[in-house]
Parts: structure tokens; sequence; C-alpha cells
């Protein structure tokens, strides 16, 4: 058995009694209101929900098992897997043994390529990947283990199991997904003793002759694994594994939630609005220049993609990342720059424009740049890109979720003219 | 433009008013509080959802725009569907002409055969299902006016049109998975003129000489179709269309969350239990032995599949359409009976178990044994049929909430020591 197994073995037991003794003990106790504004406004900001792996305050961003982001840019995925899993970083041993562990969970099996080989070439990438995922769930382990009568305390082994298997498949999926949407070529196998994002950026196969797309994949699949229980996919996940539907059905259902232009989606439409500016200017236009187009941009109503975040009030960490990553690693490339300009200018308008209580950027208004810039300049793909690493996220919620025995999500709705006698109109 | 657009034109930009003007005079009303207790107990209960399409009061089961379910048995499904959006019953002018609305969009690409050609016969129907209804995602009309830069106020129209093309095409999507997963034969195109219901029965190709098929189906069809937006289904399509992924997405999410066992996929797991009982007793037991062997399960640590509703404090009236429906077509089938007995005598030995608050059966407790009766003797399909008709409340679900511009869902989650702190512990 792999060390993440017994790590959990020791971790999770504990997790268990503490939620059980706290709910036991303050089961009663109040911890907020709900408002009508709130079940109107898609209960933006509504606490109600339990989630260990990260938590992202408006005034500091993400936060994973009590480590800042910025702490972890250097982390490889797999190391934050085992932290959002653990609530430790691994030691090299740790390490060692899940990538080994991962790299032995690979092989897809061939069913699934002929089911991506059926797509017709014009299905969206997302879309694809939401299919490929479904095409493996005959191999739950979850759900052969449930239809066998297992204990409820065994759950979130068989989970982990499922949740293993899927992370250590997901690049493989993703890079043949883009693969053949592309006509690229037929698919990469992965390199043995590579980590896990850099076999994603070799299976994709970017030419990388100074290994920085490598870096950045590493760093990209870092940022984006997690970002606490109450965004779409995380919370789609959540609520479709708390009918014990196993991590494909719960970690497709989550990636459909990330296919929206409103989640995942924004990274494709921010890429699309920046290349479009360097085509109207001919490059990159000035300061001034740009200030004005952006200024022009907003008051005709229209929206600057990518600024203007729904839950931070200050610059996302992971923004701060590429932004770092890009200045070190290709700081004049035109896309890159643009979208720094974009930082330095747009931010500043929207303080001047009513109703904006937050102008900071979100992550995906600098992401798309930077794959930009290493050759994956098919937009539509982003946030398969995004759905690799949150995969993780995913996962990790899902485990602890059921090494607790969460039980179904099943909250309670209500008729506008409930509604309406509730709030006493 | 059919007439269901046309009545929608009158009826949802008053609904819109209706909603945004009392959400701005009364968005700060109190309406309910948050305990530890709900977000430990997966919000049971908890009011967090606006949701106009159905009400499940604990105390009356469903209620579909006002009108309760008793009602509305002898409604075809399609009559529903549009009860469910409007508000209304249909005229018989209006029923006609959503029918024929209905059979215009019903074609299916000939990719979507492909794909399912291409998964291996034991994958599971549900996994199959949520995979073609992805592989018609490419067709979406939502997701290609958004590209164009469609305006808010457009959304529910393209909303409607993938919404009425989804809800035309499950049926044949759904029959000939059936078809294919158990070899029956290859695919039987759909006959014009038959209603909805009608044609998914003949599809799927059961023998059906005296029609009682058929409006078994019917009645499944009708009864299954909504449930308020807080359950598991209705609630991961209705977050993920938040994110404004389009019907496809949000629809396959929803069907994954519902094949989930502790969520649509216990009607297989009941017939399950009811063909051992009949094999244990080599028929149907007395029912002094039921109770005898009822007792001694449930006395033993385990449980009665679909006995004890999450929600609903009396007797399912979904439950008690099925139970007519059998007491007049097929009182003495083994299964039925065993299935009446089972509810004469196992809600009396749960009352007297602590902590059994609800001691009725859900519906699947007996849907099971009316679609075995009839030859649907597949139990893994059966969450398959509840999926085809709960799309219809699904996309109503969407239709509405984006008609009244719902803002994306997106609560806030905590950390079991943020929970701590906020109880004051």
């Amino acid at each position: 058995m792999a060390l993440i197994h017994d790590k959990l073995e020791q971790v999770l037991p504990k997790y268990h009694e503490n939620v059980k003794n706290f709910g036991k003990t303050h089961g009663e106790a109040v911890i907020g209101q709900i408002t009508v504004g709130a079940v109107l406004g898609g209960q933006r900001g509504m606490l109600s929900l339990l989630c260990d792996t990260s938590l992202v305050p408006a005034d500091k961003g993400l936060i994973i098992r009590g480590i800042p982001l910025e702490q972890l840019c250097d982390k490889l995925p797999e190391e934050v897997f085992w932290l959002l899993l653990t609530g430790e970083l691994p030691s090299k041993a740790e390490l060692a043994d899940l990538q080994k562990d991962l790299e032995a969970r690979r092989a897809i099996p061939d069913n699934v390529w002929k089911t991506l080989d059926s797509l017709p070439k014009d299905t969206h990438p997302m879309a694809a990947f939401s299919i490929l995922i479904m095409a493996l769930e005959r191999e739950s382990v979850f759900r052969k283990r449930y239809d066998e009568g297992m204990k409820k305390d065994d759950y979130w082994h068989a989970m982990l199991e499922d949740s293993l298997n899927l992370v250590a498949r997901v690049p493989d999926l993703a890079a043949a997904i883009y693969r053949w949407r592309y006509d690229l070529g037929p698919r990469i196998a992965p390199k043995p003793g590579l980590d896990w994002a850099a076999n994603y950026a070799y299976m994709m196969g970017i030419p990388d002759p100074d290994g920085g797309f490598t870096r950045l994949m590493r760093l990209y699949m870092t940022l984006h694994t997690d970002h606490e229980g109450g965004n779409v996919s995380a919370h789609t996940s959540h609520c479709v594994a708390s009918a014990l539907s196993d991590p494909y059905y719960s970690v497709a259902a989550g990636l459909n939630g990330l296919a929206g232009p409103l989640h995942g989606l924004a990274n494709q439409e921010v890429l699309q609005w920046l290349l479009d500016v360097l085509e109207k200017f001919g490059g990159n236009p000035s300061d001034a220049e740009l200030d004005k187009f952006a200024h022009d941009t907003l008051t005709s109503g229209r929206v600057i993609p990518g600024y203007g975040h729904a839950v931070l009030r200050v610059v996302d960490p992971r923004f701060i990342a590429f932004l770092n990553f890009g200045k070190k690693e290709c700081p004049n490339a035109p896309v890159f720059k643009l979208a720094e300009q974009v930082f330095n200018v747009v931010p500043e308008i929207l303080k001047g424009i009513q109703k904006i209580k937050d102008p900071w950027p979100n992550v995906d208004s600098i992401s798309g740049p930077r794959l930009y810039h290493y050759g994956v300049t098919q937009t539509r793909y982003y946030t398969v890109l995004f759905g690799v690493s949150r995969a993780m996220g995913l996962v990790a919620q899902m485990v602890m979720s059921r090494a607790w025995n969460e039980p179904i999500e099943r909250p309670k709705s209500i008729t506008l003219d409930g509604l309406k006698k509730a709030a006493g109109a």
C-alpha cells in the first residue's frame, strides 16, 4: 500500500472524530443568517459548506491547509495534492512514493481512445474531457465496492483508490484531447520518470528547448488545484459525491461547471480579448492608448474579461505568481506585456466606476498569455488545463467528506411567493 | 416560433420584474438562521434556493406550480413540462403544438450513435446516458450565441432552444442505450404521431399487447419530472447552469448526481432487494413472515432500501400513484404484491425503532416493481428512466433562472477550525 494511504489512515479517522464531536456539542450553534438577498444572490458569501482543503479569505486569497499560496509556488502539484489530502507537505520519500504510485496507475484502457476517436473534431475540448472521464467510470472501485455492500467506514478508502487513478490519468486524457483536437499528430506516450506536470507538458508535444513551458505547466498545475469549497466546480463535485456517486461522475460534473463562461471558461475569453487588442493596435498600445480604450469599453457597458473578481478584495496571489513568472521568463512577449499593462491601467479605471467593489484581476487574465507565449494558442483548450489541475482539489475534498461521513447535500428551495411570506412581505 | 415560446414571452419578463423588485425591497430581510448542524448536515432543510417550478412540503409531497401531484397523474409528461415552464396547464392546441415542436427537434446526429458504439458493453447505463448527452453539446445554441456576444435578456431564449432540443432527444438516447446495453437488437426509430412517453416505450421495444407498459411509462414520466430545487440532481444542474454552462453540461452534471446510490440509483437497489426476498421465500412470504424478516433486517443494522424518505413526513404521492396503478393494472404480479406487502408492514416496524422520523417509502420502492412486471428486468437501467423524466424539470428550472438573471451560485465554505471559531467553541 502506498504511503499516502498510510498517512491518511493516521489522519482521517481523527478528523472524523473531531467533526463528529463538534457537531454533537455545537450543532445548535447559530453561525449566520439567511437573507432574501443571499437566496436571490446565488448565496454569495453565505457560510454553508465545510471544506478543510483550502480557504480563500477575501482579503488574502488562497490558503491551502494553513499555508498561503505564495509559499507554495515552487512546489510540484503532487506536493500540493499530498498537502490537500493530509494537511502536511510530503517528505522527499513520501513525494517519491506518491509519484511512483501515480505512475503505476497511469495506463488508459483502449476503450477510452476509441470513444475519443468517435467524437467529431469540432467537439469542445471541455465536452471531450468530461466524456473521457465518464468513459473511465466503469473502472470505479468505489461503485464496485459499494455494490458489494462496503461499510461506511471504508468509503474513503475506495474513494481514494478512484481518486488516485483519476489524478494519475487526467493529464494523459487532456494531452490526447489536445493533440487530437488540433490535428497535431498521434498521441505521445508518457515518459517514465517525469513528474506529473512535466509529463503533461511532454505529452502535449509543445517544443520546449529551454524547459520554460514545463516550468510554466508545473506552476499552472500547482496554482489551480483548489480554491475552497464554494466555487461552482468544487461545489458541484461535492454535491454529486454526497449522493455517493463515484469520483468519475463527480469530477465530470464539476468540470461541466468549470466549462461555464462565468467560471473556468473565462480564461478563454480573456486571452481572446487581449489578442483582439493587439490586433486593433497593431502591437502593444501605449499606456495612454490602453487607458482610453479600456475606459471607452467600460463606459459603453461592456466588460474587460478577467477583471472584477467575485470573491477576492485583493490581487489574487495566483495572478502575482504568474506575473512574477512572466517577468522572469518572458518579459518582452507582447501578449504578456499587454496583460501587465492592463493590470497597471484597468483597476484604476474600475475603481472610478460605481459599483465595482473589486477592481482586481483574477488569475485567468494572466494565465492565458503565459500559455499563448509558449505556443498553446488554442484558447478553447485553456479550461482543460484548469480542469486537470482542479481534479486534485475536487478529489481531495471528496475523500475528506467521505472520511467524516458527510450526509447528502439537500438544502431546501422555496417559491417566490413562499419567500415573500417568509420575509413578511 | 412555437407556442411555448410565445407563452414564455408573456410570462417570464413579468417573473423577472417580480423577483427583481422583491430583491430590491426585501434584500435585507432575514428568513432563517444557519447553524453548525446545518453546515455539517448537508444543509438539510436549510432554505437557500429559489425554485418556482415545484415545491415539496414535508407534510404534503410534490406540488407543481400550485397543483398537487395527485391532480396531475392523468396528464401527459408534455403537459407537465408546459406547466413547469409556464405555470399553467396547456390548452389542447398548446399541447399539440408542443408535441409537434418536440417531434421536429428529435433527430439525433450520427456522431452520437458512433460514440455509443465506442463504449464497452459493461458501461453503466447512467454513464452512457451522461456521455451521449455530452456528445450532443456541440449542438448547443446557448453556447454558440454566448460566444457571439448574446445579451443577458436573450439568455433564456437560447436556453429554451437547447432545452427543447434536449427534452425532445433524451427518450431516443435512453431507448438506444437500453437496446444496445442488453443486446436487444438494432435501435428502433421513433414513430411519428406518438406522444413523448409512448414513443420512448415504443423505442425500447418492450412487447406491449394491451398498452399497459405505455400507460406505465406515461405515468412514470409524469411523476418524476421535478421535485423542487434542493435535491442533488436539480441543485447540481442549477449550480452548473449558474456559471452559464449550457443545458447539455448542466443536465449531464445533474444526471451524474442522480446516478448516486443515495439519489436516483436507489430504485435499482430497491428492486434487487424485493427480488432477493422473493427468491428467499420462493414466492411471496406471508405478512407474518415478512414482518419477522423485515424486523430482523432492521435490528441487525441493515436497511430496507426505499424506506425512510429524506424529506417527506407523509407517504410520497408518487408512491400512491404507482400503488393505485398497480392495483388496477396488475394486482397479482408477485413483485408488485410484495411491494404492497412491504408497504403494509415496514412503516409500523420503523416507527417502533428509534431515530426513524419518517417511516414512509419513497417512490423508488414501488416504481421498480412496476417496470419489472412489464419486462424491464434490467435494474441498472432504472435510473435512466428517472433521468429522462427529470430532464424536463432540470431544464425548466434553468430557463426560469436565466429569465430572472440569477447570479452564479457561490456560497462560502469554511474550515473546521473556522467553524468552531464562528460557533464560539
